[in-house]
């Protein structure tokens, strides 16, 4: 069953960690491959592991030289805005060209193994702050792997059209456990609810009217509260 | 002259340090990057680095992760093939997505100093072996990172139609000083003159009937032998 192997870029998130269970639901066996680049927020990386160890056909981590000295994301001086995930602000935390670098490492190891896929959990939140998360993109990077490459590796995508808000549904009826995720950007003990990756998460479980099995009962009233004073999870 | 500055992936033989001196002749500001990948041959980084310094305007090294367990030009018990570089034994010395890789990393760096153009020196005799250096390949990847990237970055290629002889004699024109450009895969203190590389270089200058100034005299004699006995360099 060689064709129905696939390489995942696996950060531990609620988006990775959902498609992981979507794989294993359609009948992959599934390569995960993770980094460590320098982010904060090192702690997803942990929730990769747990998640690799008990469904992952094997797993790689690897530790890449810093992408930037700029971003927000990894760099330990900088504030990570305290906005919505699709503001402008949220540029702060770009690192350029980061998902480029894990899919073309992805795309190594799915050579590498003979393996003809690399699935990655880009999704439409991204679209307005990442451009290498867009369907655009997707396209044409597998159009480029696919030339590249001796097993013709193509790069999916299957979340590109699906809010964060559809992914947790999906992810809540394939019974992904998320207290197993991680999502804050800034890298303390526990989320800091406040930046936008902490927001657009809080968001998504409202839209689904669950409670983020994340965080504690007063945690989630938090959340719900900064939430809905910038109009997220609106409707609920 | 913002739009005139360029990244170049410089790895410190003799195509990417042509293509140097060809940006320069060009007009270009050269912001250089160059990786450590496990490879056997990290001597070429010395050459890289002399260049850099040269007449480069920066100049970053990544020691990336081990691309591959099982490629001879990272695996020091593998045998590197002394067959013709075109060969298909020459498919043992493939670092899988190797090119694909090196430029997503100059990609990201383009993107953080606010860059439009990545460089790399892929060729014709590139062709047979490695995908990720074909033309086609580079129109895919260049619309990929122009599409995923904020400054639009284009990745070119001005070498990918002409041969290593073609390359050599550009270089020769320029005035570039190849006795300090390193070609051998084997990783030893000079050539070993049997590699696919060597051969490649020494056909290359062959065909320029010019002795290759990194050799001695005795070396360069043996490397026409060799060259000739495998029928490389005819003609000259």
């Amino acid at each position: 069953m060689r064709s129905e192997e696939a390489v995942l870029i696996l950060s531990g998130g609620v988006d990775s960690v959902t498609l992981l269970h979507y794989l294993l639901a359609r009948g992959y066996v599934v390569h995960a491959v993770s980094f460590l680049y320098g982010q904060r927020h090192s702690k997803e990386i942990e929730c990769a592991k747990y998640w690799a160890e008990k469904l992952c056909s094997s797993h790689r981590i690897y530790r890449l030289p810093r992408l930037s000295q700029k971003s927000a994301l990894t760099n330990p001086n900088a504030k990570v805005p305290e906005t919505h995930y699709s503001d402008e602000s949220q540029r702060a935390t770009v690192v350029p060209a980061r998902n480029l670098v894990f899919i073309s490492f992805a795309v190594a190891l799915a050579e590498e193994l003979g393996l003809k896929e690399v699935f990655y959990a880009a999704h439409y939140n991204d679209k307005a702050v990442y451009p290498d998360c867009r369907e655009e993109f997707v396209e044409k990077i597998s159009a480029a792997t696919r030339e590249g490459t001796y097993a013709g590796v193509e790069v999916r995508a299957p979340f590109v059209r699906m809010t964060k808000a559809d992914i947790v549904n999906l992810g809540l009826k394939l019974g992904v456990d998320y207290s197993k995720t991680w999502t804050c950007y800034v890298g303390g003990e526990r989320p800091c609810l406040k930046c936008g990756s902490c927001r657009e998460r809080a968001e998504a479980f409202l839209l689904n009217k669950t409670k983020d099995p994340l965080l504690s009962d007063s945690e989630w009233r938090r959340a719900v509260e900064i939430c809905r004073s910038c109009g997220g999870g609106d409707g609920v």
